[in-house]
């Protein structure tokens, strides 16, 4: 990650060195006025980890004097350097970088206008001495010479899976095997540090094998690899729902993650400067037990979504059909024929409704509120390509790079930055909206039409990425209802303005509840209010309550709560954080002195 | 694979372009003898089912001239170009190129002496209309849009294990699950022919984890990947041998193979142009079925070793303490404090000594014949770190490019490019085999001191690469007898100089039978006696006998048998050769022509 180039003489790589040696002699001189005259007056510097043991973003020379006035003591940043040649554009320079701290070594990524930083991403990719065991550090896998008594590394596997959480306690607790437990769990066991993932799940996996069965991801392959062992050539643009379960449970399986499966939170408390975790765990023969865990740290994993949400509709237990949230929904065979009717408007709604259409039932969708929805295509040819696609891995684009210049670009401004895209797909796809409209969906596109990606940071929902229920919807084969439920009676739907809708099934595709719910499940409402909500940017929009924070609020990075972290995201986030998180947890492991830098205040206890 | 590069001008470059005109003019013209006067008087060109749809190397400008003369009209190869800058040392051009034939596109590697190829490599990489679904080819995954009746990829999945080798049959059955049936099966299920895998273990990844528990690979990772999906940067140098189950297994799961564990092979005779295959196979609920397959093609890869090979040596009846063959040798746990004896100096023989030493055993080895023995560091140090290393990777060799470099070395001249290495090895090491010898160890390296790589290719044995147990033999640790076992009494193994040693346990570590033979087994001895030898290259060495061959018998390539096809080796031979292997039964199935030049006599029953 920090390999240096050839530090050539192009205009963009003179400037991106002056302006890298200016910041140097700043830094060194341990002047932060004149470090932050190098920056723009708008400007943002997200730092991860490498100067703040924290994720934050300043804004502007007072905000970056402030961070190196905070930390420039402690992290003592040297060798600032290109890692390749910058590009240039429309007057903008970037340059990828590295660096050192006392800690470890660093990258980022310098936005130069007129030889001021515009933005600057500094990230910790490795601490000193705990480099993970890669490449040139692999492990001999077996020790050669001959010593007495040596243990094979099935009986050492086998030996610790004995000891782990009984005789000997982990240091990590991951509550969450999905992508995100077991991206975390992978990295934790590369930098040693004993680590259990508790999966309510048998099997890793399982999480996406027990949802509806035409669920496939809408995320490209390019966007979606886990660290260390990418998606091969031959694996699908679209992962089929069972298939990435299985690329989960070999990759927990090959990684050698402590993975307990069919093991139940009840509860985690803090205890002595660490946790009591109590869990239940299945046994091979079937039988439960209770075991309480004593870690040091606790990660919550527990998915985006929290638990599903069903509305109180009067007239439920009435209904004589089957009704089922789309989380419990299991697929459409047994409903040929049948009228459905799937309240919601989001992607479980149309993936739903266009399944049940497939199958032969008359299917209607109840659009509730305005959906964002943009294809799959054009989402992936204007949105994603430059960074994650075939042409971009062509043209010498990894996926580390690629992770690097999307977390450069500030969420201050992001939305800026997107709503050019969404202008873009809406012009490519002016005839599909069209008809979708008179249809009569409604449609949005963000309250700043900002688009998909700001909809996922800010609230996780409110937007369908189209792969085909869209033009079933446009023309009629999916029916349209709107308004709110207000009742059910033995064999309908009933709407605010009267629309009774006869049904044989009804899906609620009503989304889940918040992260933090979820979490006071198992740390208590009391923790819970105090971490206060997780997920979102502060950015007053719908379901996205202000102050601003700049930074996806509590996840990744110290929470109020010693010892407690929030971990997840889809396959993306999931790998990307992951790293930092681990470096973080690691640090704390090793008694690295780890001052945090401006943690986040607590606004909204929800 | 067949990307061009900016033809530079570089000497290396003008000459082997200049070289690689000429010969396309010569082809195109039609013109073997012009084509052959681009050869030195000695020179070698090795094709793998490119132009002969075999694997066959011919020598000399008569070679070349009678190669073209079967091909040239049938292959119409065109397109010659550099794929890299070429390298230039010690007056020789390398040069890896590119072209294409009517079936497909190829590969290869130039070598040029004064303006004349001393050897040329050519290879199938891919045909035309099958191209692999890789890369930019992918498959979707999911289809986009809405169809009726959709039937999604868990469902297919479902559908063709209940089907394939039931109501509808396979083209290819493997017999045989190990590496070799496992890569093969990959490229196949990417190519598009059905195939069923048949194993009698339960599991992929079996027949590593039942062996000794000490056992770990002695060919380090880099020289180990599998097509598809490479070990990750985080994987040892060394597998232990349950690691490389565990990667086997998530291997054939993710790759979607057809993969019947617990399933035996009884019999395989030909039917109407194929196969009727008959095995029995192991329900989940234990139940044994037999089902016969009708494939079109069958391929054994059933291990470079045969059947365990013990030793008729009387009194074995008597003997009341255990013995067993190394192939069902549990390993040392029990054996701590008793008298062991080993019968072998190979591979097996010193890895199952060293490690009932290390767990206390009083262990004595007796060697039947000379050894080679070549430290692992060495062999990895002086023999494969060109090609297969850390360094190498880091040096931008890809494990394609290093498979091409090693595969254009002609089996002709093989032991004298390799003999200096030993020598160099030998110089290194002296120190350790003086010690090795003044202890007794008849050690050799090779008839021709040509050293491992060719004991392997000549007879699959006599060698150890040493990981330990050299050392414990060295300084008595492991003590060494010599001589043939006469007899065994009840307690004692004794040998034909009269020394008597006594053993609670007798390891026979004495080999394997032939491919031929665990071959006849299956196909009846008739036809095992038709298609004759498989293994070695009939360099009239021990168990090498002659005549030349100058490639592999039998192996990956056409047999005297039609629909016959031998197929293993180690994880490197089972990675390069799979490819070609398979493209020559996806040709078949598609009814593409491939005559094939040359095809082998059989020159051994055995």
């Amino acid at each position: 990650m920090t390999q240096s180039v050839d530090q050539k003489a192009s205009a963009a790589a003179s400037a991106a060195n002056a302006w890298l040696s200016a910041f140097q002699k700043a830094l060194t001189a341990r002047d932060a006025d004149a470090a932050a005259a190098l920056f723009a007056s708008e400007s943002y510097w997200r730092d991860i980890v490498s100067f703040t043991w924290n994720i934050t973003t300043v804004e502007g020379g007072a905000g970056v004097a402030d961070l190196l006035r905070a930390t420039l003591d402690e992290v003592d940043p040297v060798g600032f350097l290109l890692s390749e040649e910058p590009a240039e554009q429309d007057g903008v320079i970037t340059a990828l970088i590295a660096f050192e701290t006392t800690a470890g070594r660093g990258s980022g990524l310098l936005r130069l206008v007129d030889g001021k930083a515009f933005t600057l991403l500094t990230t910790l990719d490795e601490l000193k001495g705990h480099e993970e065991p890669l490449n040139g550090r692999r492990p001999s896998g077996v020790r050669h010479r001959a010593f007495r008594d040596r243990v094979t590394w099935a009986e050492s596997r086998v030996r610790e899976a004995a000891e782990l959480g009984y005789t000997v306690q982990p240091e990590v607790v991951i509550i969450g095997g999905g992508q995100g437990g077991i991206a975390l769990g992978a990295r934790l066991r590369q930098l040693g540090v004993p680590t259990i993932i508790v999966e309510r799940n048998e099997r890793p996996g399982d999480s996406w094998r027990k949802r509806y069965k035409s669920l496939a991801l809408h995320d490209p392959v390019w966007y979606d690899h886990l660290p260390y062992i990418p998606f091969p050539a031959s694996w699908p643009v679209f992962s089929p729902k069972d298939k990435i379960g299985d690329w989960l449970e070999m990759y927990a399986l090959v990684m050698e993650l402590n993975y307990w499966g069919s093991t139940t939170c009840k509860s985690a408390v803090r205890e002595g400067g660490g946790w009591s975790v109590v869990v239940e765990r299945t046994g091979v023969d079937g039988t439960v037990a209770e075991v309480t865990l004593r870690p040091r740290q606790l990660v919550l994993a527990l998915g985006a979504s929290g638990l599903p949400s069903v509305p109180e509709i009067p007239g439920r237990e009435k209904f004589r059909g089957d009704q089922h949230h789309s989380s419990a929904h299991p697929g459409p065979d047994k409903y040929k024929g049948k009228k459905a009717v799937v309240i919601g408007s989001n992607n479980s709604a149309h993936d739903i409704c266009a399944a049940l259409w497939e199958a032969g039932a008359d299917v209607t969708m109840v659009q509730r509120s305005s959906t964002h929805v943009v294809r799959s295509d054009s989402l992936m040819d204007l949105g994603l390509s430059d960074l994650y696609s075939e042409r971009a891995v062509a043209a010498g684009m990894t996926t580390f790079k690629a992770d690097t210049i999307f977390a450069s670009l500030p969420f201050r401004i992001l939305h800026t930055l997107q709503a050019p895209v969404y202008d873009a797909i809406r012009e490519r796809d002016a005839d599909f909206y069209r008809r979708l409209e008179q249809a009569g969906f409604d449609l949005d596109f963000g309250e700043d039409d900002s688009g998909l990606f700001l909809k996922y940071l800010r609230r996780g929902s409110g937007y369908y990425i189209d792969v085909g229920a869209s033009e079933l919807v446009a023309n009629g084969e999916i029916k349209l209802a709107k308004g709110q439920v207000v009742e059910l009676t033995e064999d309908e739907v009933v709407l605010g303005d009267g629309t009774r809708l006869p049904a044989d099934l009804v899906v609620y595709a009503t989304g889940y509840g918040s992260m933090n719910q979820l979490a006071s499940d198992i740390i208590g409402q009391d923790m819970a209010n105090k971490v206060g909500k997780v997920w979102g940017l502060g950015s007053g929009t719908t379901k996205d309550p202000g102050p601003w924070e700049g930074e996806l609020r509590n996840m990744w990075k110290p929470t109020a709560q010693e010892g407690l972290w929030f971990h997840g995201g889809n396959l993306a986030l999931s790998r990307y954080y992951s790293l930092y998180l681990a470096l973080q947890l690691k640090a704390r492991m090793e008694g690295t002195p780890t001052p945090v830098y401006k943690r986040a205040e607590v606004h909204h206890t929800e």
